[in-house]
């Protein structure tokens, strides 16, 4: 029954539009558009899924008016103007990360989204993986004890061209990330950045994200041997590394168990250990649904019930703030403050002002 | 005979110290004592080496004169004023990294050593480590291409509690590495640390330093749940990983084989790959004697022959110079410069200024 | 247009079934419709597909009439009723692996084809998979030198219950491996079984598979803590590993290197290496498609053009022979030879007797 | 004090005599003396330990009146030969793994042994590792519920030459570690071994060993890419993975958390789970003496205290059993009982028959 269902159109059937389309296809109760200007790419589309789908269009004004609702997945800079044209159209929208490039483009969609009285929300992906969301439960438990710092790295292998620095492009995970595990959002920020392959963009960056509690550092790449996907908590008590390129041990916790006054006196000193490990290492079975999927059915769910997602357009417009600091501390040198606003994080908004 | 055999004291019989006994004692024309201050570690030395070590005592007065040559390997902030003692009494020296803990006191041990006409060695190991030196030859001989950045990582389990800070103890090795590697030393350095655990010393740390023909980042932490020892070159024609803490595989090469026009146009939008890699990995068979055997088996020659060793006292100086410029960046959160001085880099001296 | 479409049944929704189904739906000229006993699951299909699928039903008999071709999916005990069922009907058919669970069965499956002049097709996918066909050429070429033996290892983390033992489960697979790479068949087979949990089928096993010119020996599990996908090759040159677990290195191939008489006389008694590797290893890049999609592209091309694939019932009927010889092997605790019959290795058909 | 202190020779310093003399050198109560034929090796000795080893000598008989123990640690066929000879002249003796290369020939050592009022003993290493130690105590706990099966791998890169195949060089320890995980014997084994380079020893065979709650299956080889060193345990509750080549992570335990009605009834049968883990992994904090230091302390204190060690000459006699019955299995094919005799398992004896 074609009223049940919610009219999506994807538009820009690239490497994420792709996995909407897949995702939002296989729901009962979603009818799947696609829009894309480049035709091969509809062809594509319409062998893979045929009939399945329901309109497949270069012009998304075309699309527009017989779809509820819209996931932007083209480029990062065309996220802003793609975006308000479907809020202004009334239609419920859903942004791949990062929400905008500036500041004022990202503050604009969640104003427009308001105005409107439509869903916005963001592909802030990993705030629906089954492996971060067990960590957030574990430090909010306690298991790790006082949380000293975050290390992050997002490395990959081959370069990407983009219309984005490595920043915007890598970073967003890691800022919702840690900001999503901490229930905080970071102050100020430092970056040291590169450029190894000539004038273009940031190929290779380092953050330096200060929170209130503690501070994160936040490695990106796009010039590294191995694919690494890795976030580790240093706690006080225990360690955990979220590695999302593990298939079955994602969440490894690592109790510490050391008492320091004893490592200083080793019975024998030649003795002296390979590892200070003297505690257990536990992998926790950690059932793990497509976080794409989660997400994606928590849009369609939203635009439903009404209801505000976990990351909604308050969230992703948080995490544009940090990047803009990232960016302005990139020009300076120096580090730079994370200007207060909406505060958005996990599923639990508040306003500052 | 014990005439062909040179004295070796061994002061401070710690991790590293008990290390050089071993490898000292092993070799036919070296004969070791043992000074430290701890009776019980003599014991221990007494136990391990019966009479096969000449002399053990609590006191480097009493062994000083029947010695030719001193391995100073004690707690860093001790190393200059032993090194300079063994030295002023005409001694031949070897002080483990750092060769002390400011650039003053480095530069006195340089010049007392040309004054005294003895040797004067600093124990960077991993200038004899087979790894780093082959990894070294495929820099110089292009395999890697233009070296774009490097990144090291050198991580522990454990607080190890110490008169310096995670910097002086650990960074070190991967400043010696880097400027081992690009045969250049850095020309400024910025740090960032944490003292994650109260008011002591910085337990965690990443330092930039800028080469005059790439830039290096260092990570160092006395608290990361796993052991880590990780070098990566990256290059524009191949990438290499060093990895210290594999048995069988220390040099990785991964040619890269990409051609960044294909990656930006994947002939289907949705099959973008996992990975990028388009060329093979290569483990090189590197023969891997001990680095410290290496070292030490150098230090001994060195004295015998007359002929410097490929990490004389200048050599430790350039390392401290980087040091104590991380030590300054750390205080005022900017960029510190690398006071220009006697550079030695690997086996090649040159004097600038 | 559809007439250009060869129309395919794919009969059995589950764990293969399903993979059928996406592959061939992508395919722009195949159309393909779903037959399964459980209604439960035609809701799926009919949810993640809809109309991209033509028809749905749970009796074969409905559809059989409207299609060109049939894949038969099923558990491994129905394959010959419905391939036979299929093939009488004029349709050309592919087989999931075991071809059947007899060698009656499976010879009636080849008689039939040939007698309606049809396609018959086994999914041995490994001889499709793009790391089993690089290892091939390298055996080939003589990169390996002279295969001493090949070694596998095919152990699951959890238990399936099923209708046949782990042996026609999962060895089919190595014993399709094997023979592929070596290009020859068995002559005769030992098999060491299990039944760990009661008086079921076999959940554990070892082959040793007797070639004319080598052995291989074949691990199979469905009780093992690890998911293992591993194929070693050991040649007196060299020898290779397939992993097919791993995402980036599924072919190493390791350089010996070595001379045995050096390593029965080390220099140095204590220093007996802890690794007796002396050669490079390198992991090629191979270029991995989808093997299920290369072979699925394969049985349709073969339907289009009337060739015969690489894998047509000849080739099935071989592996059945082998494993109805395990069975006797099983039961007899002695080597059972493999009775001679039609030959198909690879692509290159002989017919013996 | 000379006095004090047991003297002991070591006989034979190749790789594993090295090692013994290291660990008797470093023990405060024990003497060592060092007899080898090749004058080239004494010379070794001489240089690494100096006047800290008490006799050098190419000739047992030179030193044999001067000591009070032996280690045999000369090739496996002399091990009767020379443990006899000590014994005989009333000295405590030492024999590393196989005891002897017959069971007639360990029969006469143990018996020997007995009639001379000395202690025998077998180096049995991996019943002094504390990881196997671990693993027996889980077991014994019944952490894994009834134990289905055990599975080993003993794998090593590059041909050993040496007087006995790869059976009686590599599966004592197998049969050791299994056996003492089990506190029983096994009664029959089978045998499938392989002669890959000529006609030499078998280098690569597979062996079954039927216990009497149980089977374990044991691969050795001397012809494989990569070292390995693992036992499996697969038990109805929980497996566990004893991996000597782990740094920190020794043992792992699996729990197996799944329930197999479940698992034949996925929710939706294309979502078949590529792992069926669904319990939590521990890798539990073991700390690792050095297996070969506890065994020969054990020796020392045999004999200052006169209490048989762990693994007295019945407990040798008891693997060199097996491995007989190992080498019938290879002649005739057949599965070989394994004759009764002096049963010894761990530390508890118990005499049979």
């Amino acid at each position: 029954m074609q009223a049940d269902r919610v009219r999506v159109a994807v538009v820009g059937y690239g490497y994420w539009g792709s996995k909407h389309v897949r995702v939002l296809n296989a729901m009962p109760d979603a009818a799947v558009s696609v829009v894309d200007s480049n035709v091969a790419r509809l062809r594509e589309v319409a062998a893979a899924y045929r009939s399945s789908v329901e309109l497949l269009s270069t012009d998304l004004d075309e699309v527009l008016d017989r779809v509820d609702a819209v996931v932007v997945a083209t480029s990062p800079a065309t996220h802003a103007e793609i975006g308000l044209r479907a809020l202004r159209a009334g239609k419920h929208v859903l942004v791949e990360k990062p929400l905008a490039t500036s500041v004022a483009e990202a503050e604009e969609l969640v104003e427009t989204a308001a105005a409107n009285g439509v869903q916005l929300m963001v592909g802030h992906t990993f705030e629906y993986n089954a492996g971060v969301q067990h960590l957030r439960r574990i430090i909010e438990d306690g298991v790790l004890g006082r949380v000293l710092s975050i290390d992050t790295a997002r490395l990959n292998l081959g370069l990407y061209r983009s219309d984005v620095n490595v920043i915007w492009d890598l970073a967003p995970h890691d800022i919702s990330i840690t900001s999503y595990l901490l229930g905080e959002l970071p102050v100020a920020v430092s970056v040291w950045g590169q450029r190894s392959a000539g004038p273009g963009h940031e190929d290779m960056a380092y953050l330096r994200l200060e929170y209130p509690t503690t501070t994160a550092y936040v490695h990106v790449s796009w010039l590294n041997p191995n694919k690494v996907r890795r976030t580790t908590v240093v706690g006080d008590r225990r360690m955990a590394i979220f590695d999302d390129m593990s298939d079955n041990e994602r969440i490894r916790i690592y109790d510490i168990g050391v008492d320091s006054a004893d490592i200083s006196n080793p019975q024998q000193a030649h003795e002296m250990p390979v590892s200070y490990r003297t505690g257990d290492i536990v992998s926790p079975f950690v059932p793990f649904p497509e976080p794409l999927g989660v997400q994606d059915r928590e849009f369609i769910d939203s635009i439903r019930s009404g209801t505000r997602s976990s990351t909604p357009g308050e969230r992703g417009l948080d995490i544009v703030r940090v990047l803009a600091a990232a960016d302005q501390s990139l020009a300076t040198g120096m580090p730079a403050p994370v200007l207060p606003g909406l505060h958005v994080v996990g599923a639990r908004a508040e306003v500052e002002s």
